[in-house]
C-alpha cells in the first residue's frame, strides 16, 4: 500500500540542490529573481542540516531538531516537505529563531515558506505551517512569525484563515540597513 | 580627567535589573505596559550574557561578542551603554541573529532598542546601532533590521536619516500566531 501523506522533516546536506531550487521559484514568484545570491555552496555553509544516516530523522519523537548547532554564523534551520511515493523535495520551511523581548521568550521567525507550484491545494503549506507550530510548543516559545507582501492576497487569506489563525500586525514596519549602507553605519562614529 | 564617551558593552547577568527596567519603559512609551510578561529570572534564562568578570569586555577587539553561546532558547544577545561618570545603564540594544535566503547570510534583527528619556539627544541611540553594524561587518553579515511601529514618526525619521541610512520595507507586513493559536495550529492535523 502505498503512503499518502507527504514526509517533513529537517534537510540534510544532500537536500541543498532542491532548496536552491525551491528559493529561485519563489523568487521568480515575488518578482525578484536577480535578487539571488545563494549558491549551493553558501547555503551549505549557514543552514544547520540534520545528519545525513537517513535512519536519523529530524525532529525526533520529542518534537525537537537534531541538527548541527545553530550559531549566529549558522542561524538557520530548513523543513523540507517531499511526496508520499517519489520522495522530491517539493516545499520547504526556512527558518531561524526570533525572541520576545515582552515575553522573555524565544520563537521561532519563519524566513520562507515555499511549495512548488505544481504541487499547490494539498495542504502542504498548512502542513509546514504545523510543523513550526509544532516546534514552537515543544520549545515552550511564545510566537510563529513571517513577513508576507501586502500584494501577496491569497496568501495573506490563508494565513487569516481559521485554519491558520495568523494576526497581521499591521501597526508596524520593517527598517533594513544592508549593502553599502552597512560598512557606512558601522563607520560613522570613527 | 573623566571620560567623555559612554561606555556599550554586552549585558552580564548583573544587569538584568537595569535591563528589565528599560523594557517596562518602553513598553510604557508603546502604550504597552500591561503586554510585559518578562521577569528578571526569566530574562536572565533567555539572554545570552557576557562573562562577570568585569576583566573581560564584550565584544572583544575583533569585535566578536563574547558571551554565552546562543542556542534556540537563548537565542538574545544585549548590549548595554553606560554613561560617561556613573557607569549607570541607561540604554540597551537587544537582538538576535536571522537569515537572509536570498544572500544565504546571516545577519542581525534589533529586537528593542531604548534610551532612557532623560539621556536622549546625547547620540546614544545611534552609538548602539552603530555597534550593531559594526558587528553584521565582523561576523561577515548581510542586513542590521528591526521594526518600528508606524506613528513613531520621530524614530523613523531618525532611521531614515543619512546618518543611519535606512530603507523602510513598506511593501512587505508581519504574520503572527501567538497565545491559544499556536496549540490550535500545532495540532490541526492530528
Amino acid at each position: 500500500m502505498a503512503s499518502t501523506a507527504p514526509v517533513v522533516r529537517h534537510a540534510r546536506r544532500e537536500d541543498v540542490p532542491a532548496i536552491l531550487g525551491l528559493i529561485r521559484e519563489l523568487a521568480d514568484y515575488e518578482h525578484a529573481l536577480s535578487s539571488v545570491e545563494a549558491t549551493e555552496s553558501t547555503l551549505a555553509a549557514t543552514i544547520a542540516f540534520a545528519p545525513s544516516d537517513p535512519s536519523i530523522v529530524s525532529p525526533g519523537p520529542d518534537g525537537l531538531p537534531i541538527t548541527e548547532p545553530v550559531s549566529p554564523s549558522k542561524p538557520a534551520r530548513c523543513l523540507v516537505l517531499t511526496t508520499p511515493d517519489s520522495g522530491v523535495v517539493v516545499g520547504m520551511a526556512l527558518y531561524f529563531y526570533n525572541y520576545s523581548t515582552w515575553r522573555a521568550r524565544p520563537g521561532i521567525f519563519l524566513e520562507d515558506l515555499y511549495v512548488k507550484q505544481s504541487e499547490r491545494k494539498k495542504g502542504y503549506g498548512k502542513r509546514l505551517l504545523v510543523e513550526l507550530a509544532k516546534e514552537v510548543e515543544a520549545m515552550q516559545g511564545g510566537r510563529l512569525e513571517w513577513n508576507v507582501l501586502k500584494w501577496n492576497e491569497p496568501s495573506i487569506k490563508f494565513y487569516e484563515s481559521e485554519a491558520i489563525g495568523a494576526q497581521m500586525m499591521s501597526e508596524w514596519v520593517g527598517m533594513r540597513v544592508d549593502g553599502e549602507g552597512l560598512p557606512k553605519l558601522a563607520k560613522l562614529l570613527d
